[in-house]
């Protein structure tokens, strides 16, 4: 048992956190400008291709992604660099084209894709010359049952036609993002795991109809690309669209949760771990009633409370990590449970506390807390619902063991 | 003792739930459509004139003023009758001219007001023909700390000029709404609770600089007229226009607190209670994993931790306003403070059950519930910290006591 | 809407208050020394004969009880009368005959029993010439689903034979109390809630075997006749020992836990101000790294959470008293079933800040805490388990309500 | 990073759950019956004895002592054989020379000892031919604040002579405890960590009076030798009684906090996953209202919240224990504190959750739970209150930090 990152993290990191606090934290003022001066569109702004320069001559790039078209660092390698870059939220992940969805929709096609797939779709997503967006989510199913998914792919000739409807297709409002990767039954009355398929769907597809943005807690995410309702009406593709076989769309579905899961609590820690670094500069700065906040007992309670549960979710986390590297995602199945459940709450507390100790201040988009909060708020329900997951923890937890 | 609404509360309250259940109700939709087809106005939008006018005829207007100018209830008479304005946070309270922050600024015009001053400010704002906002917390000071507000108002022969930096003017983005209540210092060298003075200044007065709207939780609030940063660059007024004596400043913004958290703490019960409604409805219409939410374990126990926290801080307030009328403000201290600090974080709770059991669509606006959220979550800041109340009230409580 | 109490209960409970001050309280002691000096006794202690000499004379007696036979008062009457007695837990219900589970008992045999049977049970009772148990709970059984109790009772000519095995029989360890109050299957195949009755039980008929006392968080409570295993093996009393009719048991027990709710939680707040009293005591006392405990942030902060919590709680349990006053138990449900789970969870979260406040002190016998909390434990399983109580309530909560 | 168990701790660990499965756990209803047997005894019981003969034998002995006196295990190796012998927290750690108080002398007579100390105290010790107790606290002071010890040890030529008054002095009230380590000022007007000095006091030296036993809610806890006051009244020793030099004590006392916390906790995380196990096996066999607990959505939510607890925080002792044995103890503070607060509190929710499936049978001693959830609630303030410690964590956390 060792708990020291290896030299190859230890390296990684050190160049990660070196360019986020030179390049990444000094452009976020740039970010909020750019936006102020363009609220009607969707897409990336120009300091996020400026900063993807930078991170790609750096060597700081695609480093989610095992394997040898990505940097090649396992999950626990990349666990801390994520944290790090998830400390500034809005830029760190896009600037080194480490962004969801474009990870898990990259993985996908890394993992399941034919060539052709690859080189029309990976390629491009590896050398961010576009995005991509994921559709799984629908307005009337509980999703977490994949059972209730009411998308319907039929096969016509040599045709999938495509008829649903999904929202919550995070990304998908950017017209930049010309790939949609689309989950629809195949065949509903195939065994329960075996009803839906996996379709990669250009955007610009006829048929293709993008209805709305949706909020998260009052903020759009414009600068992502957004949260998209979207219809799908008789959307033709070629068969060979299809992403793995027919009727493998739950098993590639379950594939991309296990690593996204890493990639989202060690980001929202990184999120916990500037609402930390906020706090302590503020408690330095104001004295209510003429005694630093830093030294009033709440606030120092708050700080060690905040302290205690990001040290040991993150060790959580980083053990999830190593037993997907070791023994895999299902021999991982609690633990990655554990941190889906435990980290996000957790987080959402911290931002809590820093957002009190800030005041109004807090709530305002004066301070990245207020957008924090919403992230982390909208992880408890992100990939189902906490209570869903909880539900069965607990039912394996109590599952008679073996004498 | 004697837990029933007396017959006057009956009757505002039965006529109240129908105004809200046939108009209110209704009418939501609407203005989110007036609201979305002009969105870069601050003002109110037609379909609450057209609430007003209903309410107005039915004699349900200006309920939250006590005495002849008002609909003459008690603060305990009210209460109720807020809660159930408080089910639509965004139409009720304004439909019904009940809507903050002008309650408050006529209440202080009603009390503190000189007959021109009545004149010229409470009759328009009781007539709904203007609106207002209260100038008091500052980007630099925790507004808590009254001898931190850095605005100065010094006397100028017949004038008083105003220099100083506002924000969270709520209201204030609204070019409809004419007055603006500021607070600053006359005299920073007096005792502690003299030192401020409260000023009636037009919003159009030269010197007066709307800088920035500000956002909650990504919230911008633009139906309400939203919340204003605001400089007070050597603004110029009559000596006439300050409300009250000279060094009364401190007392007034007290004056002001009392019924304000009877009104906050109510309409956030009645938000609860239309979370509560809301997630009736859900969980008897979705049904994951073949069984529906209404009989899954979870789901019963939030509702049922819900219903418990809503009806003993209901209690709680109605004795704090029950304990206004019959002993005053000051002899209420302690459960002014109370209701401050339990009810908004009860009903945040209660909200981000509601928000769970919806899943997704509860953090879009198709409910009304990630905007109660956001409101829930203000008021653990709004009038202080939570904390500094608290720890006030904490202090009184280890007071030592006689024999 | 009044929430002064009456002048009744102003009076009855002042000189409950100096009863307490003047006799009660200095008597903790002498019942201590008493205790240590008899260990192996089950039964009362000299010193609580004296106190209720003492309440007798002063007429502060058999408070609880309804009715001409009693005091008279109301549930709402009662209510604070029973918070204050809760302030010395081991002697103030005691030392007024009207402590748990007699009160129960007495309340039963006022409304169901015959004549015969209120002159041979209730008035040595009233007269706390007796004591009695309530055997209810087993060993084997989920006991809040009355069908699953074991305990037979069949009838044998004009005799009824009892066969069963009972625990948590409160007081029954102590050799003075001379009856039982058995529930037990009557007819098993009766539909749900008909199937037991209720029988009255001399403690020295021949087959009633006391098993063991039981311990509750290493308190026996033997000062109080601990809480006892006891079998019943084929143990025979007459017919006319039925407490009301055959298969009205359930009825019955149910009708015991109304005013049974009430007077536990109302004597819990009452624990509650004892422990804030304490608190206070203490904070002003110590200073460990030289700052009195008072002035501390975090004890500030408990005694405030604690304040708010008795203060909304208290009201809620008025309230159901008053309901229960009013339109009755069953009109109160909702209520009965919320203060059942909010109260004793938040007095144990007081007396644990208490305890917390105390240090070590606060977890041995020189203070009362350590036993009002296991009090306050023990009252989240009494009368069922929290849980069932919560599913109910959300159960309840989540009807579909009438448009 | 690996978080697998080295070779050495696979071993042991293996060993050790063997020893507790078959040895350890049917030793517990012996010991209860000779625990009863023999109530006014506050020595060790028989069943211990031959449960140390056993553990002897099999190599199992003395395993907390690094270094060649002891097992030689590092804090990290030990660490998760502490949590095994912690799920039989009366007999697996008192089984196998591994209890507490008895540890903690053991390593600082090891560190601190002269020879001849040593061999005196320590090896007898080591053996388990005698144990020792812990003098610190006192009952006038907050003994987390080392100033405020009153005991004075003054020199009178080659003795040193005590006065003073300790409590909670663990294992003293057993006759077989010989030694007493006593912390008293040699120099209250030294600087504030140089003015305590630790001296060897034999339990039977004059003066020596042992004042009486304390609960600890409800519990004596005399089978481990109880919980004493003790007065020393001019108790005189020779002057080479003296542990380490005059002024010494403080730092010795702290020398002895690092690893006992991590043996408390992971003792503490075995009570946790016995009470998992408990829970276990009740939930697959108690079924009221039809449905086997273990299906029921609180349950499950217990469950797994109790899983996830103990999962994240056994990751964070034995980081500590690795941070300990890499860069010592004082470099582990940040992680010493935070486990001595987080992990107790966990504990006790994970037992008390246990206990409210069980029901009243939780509460007794017919299962260890009751017991567990006393020890637990009392590690929230052996070696100070957790406050304390969030203090100094938060002080720490919000110090600056260099740019």
């Amino acid at each position: 048992m060792d708990f020291a990152y290896d030299e190859r993290t230890r390296d990684v990191l050190a160049r990660t956190r070196t360019f986020l606090d030179e390049h990444v934290l000094p452009a976020e003022p740039v970010l909020d400008a750019q936006v102020a001066a363009t609220p009607g569109e969707w897409g990336l702004r120009p300091v996020v291709r400026e900063l993807q320069e930078v991170a790609r001559a750096q060597g700081l790039w695609n480093l989610f992604l095992p394997g040898p078209r990505g940097a090649g660092l396992t999950n626990l390698q990349y666990a801390p660099v994520a944290e790090a870059l998830g400390r500034s939220p809005r830029l760190g992940p896009v600037a080194t084209n480490c962004a969801a969805p474009d990870t898990g929709n990259m993985e996908l096609l890394a993992e399941f894709g034919t060539p052709e797939q690859q080189e029309r779709w990976l390629d491009p997503l590896l050398a961010a010359e576009t995005r991509s967006a994921f559709c799984m989510t629908e307005p009337g199913a509980a999703s977490s049952d994949a059972t209730q998914i009411a998308t319907r792919i039929r096969r016509d000739g040599d045709h999938l036609v495509i008829t649903g409807h999904k929202w919550w297709s995070t990304g998908a409002m950017n017209p930049g993002a010309s790939l949609l990767v689309v989950m629809g039954a195949t065949d509903p009355d195939a065994p329960r795991h075996r009803q839906q398929s996996m379709v990669l769907v250009p955007r610009d597809t006829p048929g293709v109809r993008i209805v709305r943005p949706l909020t998260v807690l009052g903020y759009d995410d414009r600068d992502h690309g957004g949260h998209a309702e979207i219809a799908f009406e008789d959307v033709r593709v070629p068969a060979s669209a299809l992403l793995g076989g027919e009727g493998d769309g739950f098993a590639i579905a379950q594939a991309r949760l296990g690593p996204g899961r890493i990639h989202h609590c060690m980001r929202a820690l990184g999120m916990a771990e500037r609402a930390l670094d906020l706090v302590r500069e503020r408690a330095a700065s104001r004295s209510p009633f003429g005694r630093p906040l830093a030294e009033q007992g709440v606030v120092r309670e708050w700080a060690a409370e905040s302290r205690i549960q990001v040290e040991a979710l993150r060790l959580l986390v980083l053990k999830t990590a190593w037993l997907m590297d070791t023994v895999g995602n299902r021999a991982a199945m609690t633990e990655i449970q554990a941190i889906k459940i435990a980290v996000p709450r957790a987080v959402q507390q911290v931002v809590d506390r820093a957002i009190q100790v800030f005041g109004a201040a807090g709530l305002s988009d004066d301070q990245p807390l207020a957008a924090m909060y919403a992230a982390a708020r909208s992880l408890r329900i992100a990939d189902g619902p906490d209570e869903v997951h909880l539900s069965s923890l607990g039912k394996a937890e109590l599952r008679p063991r073996p004498a």
